[in-house]
């Protein structure tokens, strides 16, 4: 019935347990993907075992990777679980909305959670589709790693009809790229505006390519996009020289 | 909207980390009221304390009691949790629903969960007005104790609607910039690419430009955005003389 059962990305996770913990609620509600950017302590790990009450040995798959670029290169929807809107240019979910606007979407989908002390920095929220932020109180806002996966868990296994429902229904609009290719679009854009000399003042840079990734990343561009506006970096960085050959010939 | 936040009731929990780990996770979603009935290892616990957070300093209050139905005498609405249906004639709600008939009762509410090892007894359910149950994976339907009392809060939460709203922060989208600006834009790049020579061959540039148009325009971009990126474009196109001429220097 379910066909795009989201993953679960913990990012730089430090404890055990912690990710065991994750682990026993995702199987509880029926997830079994778990992905892990350079977990703290290494993978195994004894603490995450004790604490799964053996959900590693009856379903969830763990994947351990060097980067959040990696983990998410395959997916084709990303929230970003944070406690504070951040003020960025992106849409933002509570966790039932959050279940529905992937469902709706019908992609691979992943759910992002940052580390127990910083969360996730915004180069990782700049690379979602949309920010998942739950109803917490101001003044004790901060929860355990493995209770905001539980919640989001919960949410979703609550709303796993409406999934069924949504996974077949398509737009007009062909399926967004996989985020790989909008990553390397990225580099390539940023690389090309580097050596144009746009980036300034160097404190203000992380900024200003997290507002350009926003405001690109909304539009859900199709890898056919991807590569046209690829190809668009390319004329404009190199262009001027070969428009002025032919201006020659 | 709702003036009656649960009491929050754990009968004979077994480790004081799920403890403290309820209370953390009952202020993170503005509910203070923890009564335990029976605690196995006694009460203050060492272990509650550091799994609390700090959720005790910060304002969830702890009422120890013998017997559950001196924990429940003051009640008025008692929902009890349980991953079983138990053949009981009692109405069943999910989290969400719970919260709603607990909110349409206008009573005093206590929320019951039972030990990590049991669950509740069925004389425990038997006093309970209605049964709390959750869309669990019947493969793997134990949740841990102090995630199944997040279940509960981030529901409600959810459902208080007033809690988790940063006043005066930004989140979400700004409205998109006028077409104007867009147009602009869209011009902007356009010349840029032309004499870039990037438009080949002649007849089917209209298409090419009609396809990038149609990339842009589902961003739903900002008027700050726009603006962003116009000085990318210029950037692009004159920058590399720049680059080039710093390079020299």
């Amino acid at each position: 019935m379910v066909d795009h059962v989201p993953v679960i990305i913990l990012h730089r996770p430090q404890l055990g347990e912690n990710i065991g913990s994750a682990a026993r609620v995702m199987l509880n509600f029926g997830l079994t993907q778990l992905r892990l950017v350079a977990p703290r302590d290494g993978w195994p790990n004894a603490a995450a075992d004790t604490l799964s009450a053996g959900a590693f040995e009856a379903g969830v798959e763990v994947a351990v990777f060097d980067t959040l670029e990696a983990a998410i290169a395959d997916l084709g929807t990303v929230l970003a679980t944070t406690a504070r809107p951040r003020g960025m240019e992106k849409p933002v979910f509570d966790a039932a909305s959050g279940v529905e606007f992937i469902a709706t979407r019908g992609l691979k989908a992943g759910i992002l959670f940052g580390a127990e002390n910083h969360g996730l920095p915004s180069e990782a929220v700049g690379l979602a589709d949309a920010i998942l932020t739950y109803p917490v109180n101001p003044a004790f806002a901060s929860l355990n790693l493995a209770q905001a996966v539980g919640v989001f868990c919960a949410a979703w296994g609550s709303n796993a009809g409406a999934i069924g429902r949504w996974a077949g229904e398509k737009s007009g609009v062909d399926d967004p790229a996989p985020k790989e290719d909008l990553i390397r679009m990225f580099e390539h854009l940023e690389e090309e505006l580097e050596r144009a000399g746009y980036f300034y003042p160097p404190d203000k840079t992380p900024l200003m390519k997290t507002n350009i990734r926003n405001a690109f990343i909304r539009g859900n561009w199709t890898t056919q996009e991807v590569r046209t506006f690829r190809g668009a970096i390319k004329a404009l960085a190199l262009g001027r020289g070969k428009a002025r050959v032919r201006r020659e010939d």
